[in-house]
C-alpha cells in the first residue's frame, strides 16, 4: 500500500485500491453525502483517495455493477438507486419504518389457514396457522417478498382486514389489544433464485438480504414467524451495538 | 394456496410452494436441526409441507444452488456448509464470536499509515489513519475480507503486534487501556465483484454481507471504521429486537 510513513514497499493491486475506494464512496452514496446525488469528478476522487484515475474508474465500475450509480453524459456520475435503512434495534413494520419515504403497499399473493410444517408449528405453538404471502412495494417498486406464519388465534382476526395497506404488526396489535415485545432476527445474504428474482424484478442471482424473524407478544408468547427476502439494492439494515 | 379451512381457489405456482418449503428447511439447516446433518427423505418432506414431491425437489434444488445442501448417493440429502452466527447485539470481534467453532487467523494484506479520505478523516477525527486489510479465515477457510481504518493514536501501537491471530478489538483495548463502547453498523447484501470473489474463494457474483461498522471508545470517541465483506454462505447475523 502507499504507506507515507511506514514506507512499506508492498505492492498493491489496482483491484485492491479500487475496492478500498469503492467502499468509502458506497458509504457516502448510501448516506446521501453527495449534494444533488452527483459524485465529484474522477480527478478529485483520485486525489481524495491518493490513487490513480484508473483505480477510481475501476472503483466506480464496481458501484455501477451494483446498480448504485451511473454515468450521465454532460452531468457526470450520479446516484441512481436510493437505499432505505431498516432499523435493527427497534421492532418496526416496513410501512412504519419507511413512512417518510413514501407509501408501502402490499400485493397479497396468498392468504389462508394451513397446517403448519412441524418446525413452524413448534415455534409458534400452533398446529394450524394463518399463512400470508406479500410482495411489498415502496411507491410501487418491489422492496421485499414476505412469507408470514401467524399463530391461528392471532392470525384469523386479520383475514378480512386491509393487508394491502397496513403492516401486520399494527394489525396484530389492533385486533388482539396486546403489544408486541421482542423479536429474534437472523440475517443472511443469498443469491436470488430465478422465480424470486422475477417476482422482485431483479436479475437472477442478485444479492438479497434474507431475514427470518420470530416476533413475540410482550408476555413472551411467539406469534409471528416471517421469512423476508429484501432487495439488496434497495434496503440496508442499521443497528447500534454495545461492547458489553 | 392449499387453504384447508378457507378453501381459497387461488392457484399457486409450484415455484411459490417450493420457496415456501425452502425457507423453512433453510432455517432448520442453519439451526442444525437435522440429526447428523441428513435431511428427511422427499416423501416425508412432501407430507410435512403438504406439497407434491416435485415441489420438494424444487425446494431442495434452491438450497443446493445456495450451496447449503447436496445429494450424496446412498445417504440422501445432506448439509454441506456450516453457517456461523455473528451476534448483532453485542460488539465482538470475529475470533471472540467464533472461538467455539475453531481458530480464526488473518492474512494481513496491507498495513500502514495513510492519509485518510476526507469522509473517513471526518468520522474518525483523524487526518492520518492506520489502514489494515485482512483476509480472515476460520480453520483455514476464508470467511471475510476486512478493510479497517483506525485513528492514528489508536492504530499506531498495533503496528508491531500479532494481527495474524488477534482481533483488532482486543488489541485496541489492550494497548490503549480503554474499553470499547458502542458501534453503529450498516448491513447490505451485495454481489461479489470478480476480484473480491477470487480473494474470498467464491464464484463471481456470490451474495456477500457487506458490513460497515464504526466503533467507539466507551467515552464516545470514534476510533475504528471497518468495511467488512462476509461470505454469505458461511456467516449469518443474529439480533434481538424490541418493539419499543
Amino acid at each position: 500500500m502507499s504507506s507515507q510513513r511506514q514506507g512499506s514497499p508492498e505492492r498493491r493491486l489496482r483491484a485492491d485500491r479500487a475496492r478500498q475506494a469503492a467502499d468509502v464512496i458506497r458509504q457516502q452514496v448510501v448516506g446521501r453525502a453527495y449534494p444533488g446525488g452527483v459524485l465529484p469528478d474522477e480527478r478529485f476522487l483520485a486525489a481524495e483517495f491518493s490513487v490513480s484515475r484508473n483505480s477510481i474508474r475501476e472503483a466506480l465500475d464496481l458501484l455501477r455493477e451494483e446498480g448504485l450509480i451511473d454515468r450521465v453524459p454532460g452531468v457526470g456520475t450520479v446516484v441512481v438507486t436510493e437505499k432505505y435503512a431498516h432499523g435493527l434495534n427497534q421492532l418496526m413494520g416496513l410501512a412504519e419504518t419507511l413512512h417518510e419515504h413514501g407509501d408501502v403497499t402490499n400485493d397479497v399473493r396468498a392468504l389462508g389457514v394451513i397446517k403448519a410444517p412441524s418446525s413452524v408449528a413448534a415455534r409458534l405453538g400452533s398446529p394450524d396457522v394463518v399463512y400470508v404471502e406479500r410482495l411489498r412495494r415502496l411507491n410501487g417498486l418491489p422492496l421485499s417478498l414476505d412469507l408470514t406464519y401467524l399463530a391461528l388465534d392471532v392470525g384469523e382476526p386479520l383475514l378480512g382486514l386491509d393487508l394491502e395497506n397496513r403492516d401486520i404488526f399494527s394489525l396484530i396489535e389492533q385486533t388482539s389489544g396486546r403489544s408486541l415485545g421482542a423479536a429474534s432476527v437472523t440475517l443472511e445474504a443469498v443469491n436470488a433464485d430465478a422465480h424470486s428474482a422475477a417476482v422482485l424484478e431483479v436479475p437472477r442471482g442478485s444479492a438479497l438480504m434474507v431475514v427470518e424473524r420470530l416476533s413475540h407478544f410482550a408476555c413472551g408468547r411467539p406469534v409471528d414467524l416471517e421469512f423476508i427476502r429484501m432487495r439488496g439494492d434497495r434496503l440496508t439494515m442499521r443497528a447500534e451495538l454495545r461492547r458489553s
